[in-house]
C-alpha cells in the first residue's frame, strides 16, 4: 500500500507561507522526512527559511536530488474554498500551492517514503533542496543552499525539480530547460537644436533609429535543436519633446530579450555596446539579468526520467524548454538538472486546486523516477 | 536733398503694434503716402489691419510693389531705451521694428518720395502691400490682400520684400528663395502582449524603427543651384511605457522637413504615407504646412537689385536661401519676389537698433532699386 500524499500536501497547503513567509511549512517536511532517515539542515539565509535534507545509503550509488520550493504566491481574492484550508470537494484538492508545488513536494515526500520502505532508496541518496523563496526574489534561496552544499562537496548526479511541467495531462511534458531573461536601458545622448539648422545639432533620435533598427533587422539566432529561436522587444522608447522645432538632447529606450543557450548574457551585452558604441558613442545602458539560460541535454537522466513517465503514466514525457524561469538555471551549475511534474493549469490562478487521484499518480510517478535513477 | 527716413521711422515705431494691434501704424503710412499721389485702401481682415497703396503713371511702365509689415514681436523686457519711444543716441535708434520692419518701411518710404519729386516714379506704377500680421499666424494679412489684388487684376511685375536680409553689411545678401517647412505627426498600432510570446504580439516599436530608418537613411536631396539640401528632424518617439515585460499596443512620432523646390507639400506627404502603408499598415497620420518653398530664378530683376546694390552700396549682394519663412512665399504666386533690407542682427531681440546713417543707406538702396526697376 504506497504512502499517501494527501495528507502531507493538506498539512503544507494550511501554512500560508506567502513569500518570504514559512508559517511552519519546513517543520512540516522535517516531520515527514527525519523519521525516514533523512538528516535535516534547516538553513536560513535573510528572512528566509530553506531546508536540505539528505538520506544516504551505505555504498556508491548514485545521488538524486529532487528540488522545491514551499512558498506560494498570494491567493488574491474570490476563492470558492479558503485558499489555505486544504479542503476536498469532489475528490479535488483546492488551495494555494496544490499545483505550484506544495503538491508536488508532498509527491516526491510520499514517494521517497515507499522507496525507504521497499528498499530502493539504499541503492543510492536522495536529498530533498527545498526553499521558501522561488516565487520571489529568489537571492536568499535555492541558489545559497548551492553554494552551501558545494562548500560541503555535497553534489548530486542529477536532480528534478517539481515545478508543474504538465500541460493538459500529467506527464505529457517534461522541461530540460529554459530560456534566459536579459534587459537593458539606455539613454543616447544628442546635440539640441533648432531644426532649420540641423547641422548644429546632433539628432539622438536619429541614431535610436539606426540603432533600433540594427537591434531587429535580423533574427538573434535560428533556434536550436530544444529551443525556439531567441527574440528580442523593445518596450519602450521615450523623448517627450513638446515642440517641434527643437532636436531634443537625449532619447530613451529599454528592451528585454529571451535568450537561448546559443547566447550568453555577457556576449549579449557585448553586441548591444557595440551597435551603441557603433551609432551612439554618447550613452548610458545598464543591464539586468533575470535568469540565464539552461540546458540539460538529453542523456542518461533524461532518459530515465522518460522510462518513469511511460512506465508511471503511459504518456511520452515531451521535452521542452518554453515558459518563464525557474529555480532549475541555478542548479544547472551542480549537475544535470530537469523539470518534472504536475498538470499547471490552475497555477497561481484562484482556486488553485488539483484531483486528489492526480497528486497521487504524481506520487506513482515520482516513485518510478526514483526507480529508475536509483537503479 | 533726399527725404530723410528716420522721422517716418520713428512715427512707426512709436506706434505699440505688435500682431495683431496696429495702434496708428497703417495711418502714419496713409498719411505719408497719400500726400505723394498713392490711392490708399486699408484692407481689415479680422482682426487685422492692412493697406494697400498704388501710384500709377499714364504709360505702360513696370509696376514695382514694395512688401513689409509694420506689426512686431512682443518687446520683452531688459531694454536700455524704451522700446515703443524710438530714441536716437550717439547716432543709433532704438526700438522695436527698427530692423524687422519699420525702418524698412520708412526708407521705402522716403525712397518713393524721392522718386516722385525726381519723376522716376512717372515711368512706371509703385505699390506698397504693408500688412499687419506677418509675425503672427499670417492668415490675415499678406495672403488675403495677394487675394484681394489678384480679384482686382492687380498684378505687379515684380516684388521686393524689405526683411532684414543683410547679415552684416548692407546689401551683403539678397534673398531670393526660402526652404519650406512641413510637419507630420503619426501613432503607429500594433497589438499588445508578453515579450515571452511576441509571436502573439506585434511591436509598433519594432515598426517605428523601419520607419525611421527609412526616413533618415539618405539625404532628401543634395541640395539644388540655390538650395542647400533639405533637412528630416524627427523631434519626438514616444511611447510611456513602464513595464519591460509588455509589447505596447501604439508609438507616437513628430518630425518636421525644411525642403527646398525639389519637393512639394505633397510629394513629402507620399513619401511618408508610402513608408508608413509599408512598414506600419495601421497607423494615424497628420501634417501640418507651415510654409511651402520658394525660388526666384535669377533674371532681370534679381539682375536690376544686384545693379542696385553694388551702385548703392559697393556690396555684390550675394544671393542666398537660407533662415525661416517669410511672406514672399505667397507673392511667389503673382510675381518674380526677392527680399532685400537692414542688417538682421538684432531682429527679434532686446535694444532692437539700427545705426541712422544705415537706415538712410537703406534709403539710398532702396531709391537705387526704383530706378533700376522702373528705368
Ligand atoms: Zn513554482
Ligand atoms: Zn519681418
Amino acid at each position: 500500500m504506497p504512502i499517501d500524499p494527501l495528507p502531507i500536501a493538506q498539512a503544507l497547503i494550511r501554512c500560508a507561507s506567502v513569500t518570504p513567509a514559512d508559517e511552519g511549512a519546513m517543520a512540516v517536511l522535517e516531520g515527514a522526512l527525519a523519521p525516514l532517515g533523512f538528516e535535516c539542515t534547516r538553513l536560513r539565509f535573510g528572512e528566509v527559511e530553506n531546508l536540505f535534507a539528505i538520506r544516504r545509503s551505505g555504498g556508491n550509488g548514485p545521488h538524486l536530488c529532487f528540488a522545491g520550493h514551499t512558498d506560494v504566491v498570494p491567493p488574491g481574492e474570490g476563492w470558492t474554498h479558503p485558499p489555505f484550508a486544504a479542503e476536498v470537494e469532489d475528490g479535488v484538492l483546492y488551495g494555494r500551492g496544490a499545483v505550484d508545488m506544495k503538491g508536488g513536494v508532498a509527491a516526491f515526500v510520499a514517494a521517497a517514503a515507499d522507496a525507504v520502505a521497499d528498499g530502493t532508496a539504499d541503492r543510492g541518496t536522495l536529498s530533498f533542496l527545498i526553499t521558501g523563496d522561488e516565487e520571489g526574489v529568489a537571492t536568499d534561496g535555492t541558489t545559497r543552499v548551492l553554494d552551501w552544499m558545494e562548500e560541503r562537496g555535497v553534489v548530486p548526479d542529477m536532480c528534478l525539480v517539481g515545478e508543474p511541467t504538465s500541460k493538459a495531462r500529467l506527464g505529457d511534458t517534461i522541461k530540460i530547460g529554459r530560456r534566459g531573461s536579459l534587459s537593458a536601458e539606455f539613454t543616447i545622448h544628442g546635440t539640441q537644436g533648432h531644426v532649420a539648422y540641423p547641422d548644429r545639432a546632433d539628432n539622438p533620435i536619429h541614431r535610436l533609429g539606426r540603432v533600433l533598427h540594427r537591434l531587429t533587422e535580423r533574427p538573434l539566432d535560428e533556434g536550436t535543436e530544444w529551443f525556439q529561436p531567441s527574440t528580442l522587444q523593445v518596450t519602450t522608447v521615450d523623448v517627450g519633446n513638446p515642440t517641434n522645432n527643437i532636436v531634443p538632447a537625449r532619447a530613451f529606450a529599454r528592451l528585454n530579450i529571451r535568450f537561448n543557450p546559443s547566447h550568453s548574457p555577457s556576449s549579449l551585452e557585448a553586441w548591444i555596446r557595440g551597435i551603441l558604441e557603433a551609432e551612439a558613442p554618447r550613452h548610458e545602458v545598464s543591464f539586468s539579468l533575470s535568469g540565464d539560460a539552461f540546458l540539460t541535454e538529453p542523456g542518461p537522466f533524461v532518459e530515465a526520467l522518460r522510462r518513469a513517465v511511460r512506465a508511471g503514466t503511459g504518456e511520452e514525457g515531451a521535452l521542452d524548454t518554453g515558459g518563464g524561469t525557474s529555480d532549475a538555471r541555478f542548479i544547472t551549475r551542480l549537475c544535470p538538472v530537469a523539470e518534472l511534474g504536475a498538470v499547471g493549469t490552475t497555477m497561481h490562478q484562484t482556486d488553485e486546486r488539483t484531483p486528489v487521484e492526480e497528486l497521487r499518480q504524481l506520487a506513482a510517478l515520482y516513485g518510478a523516477v526514483i526507480r529508475e535513477c536509483l537503479g
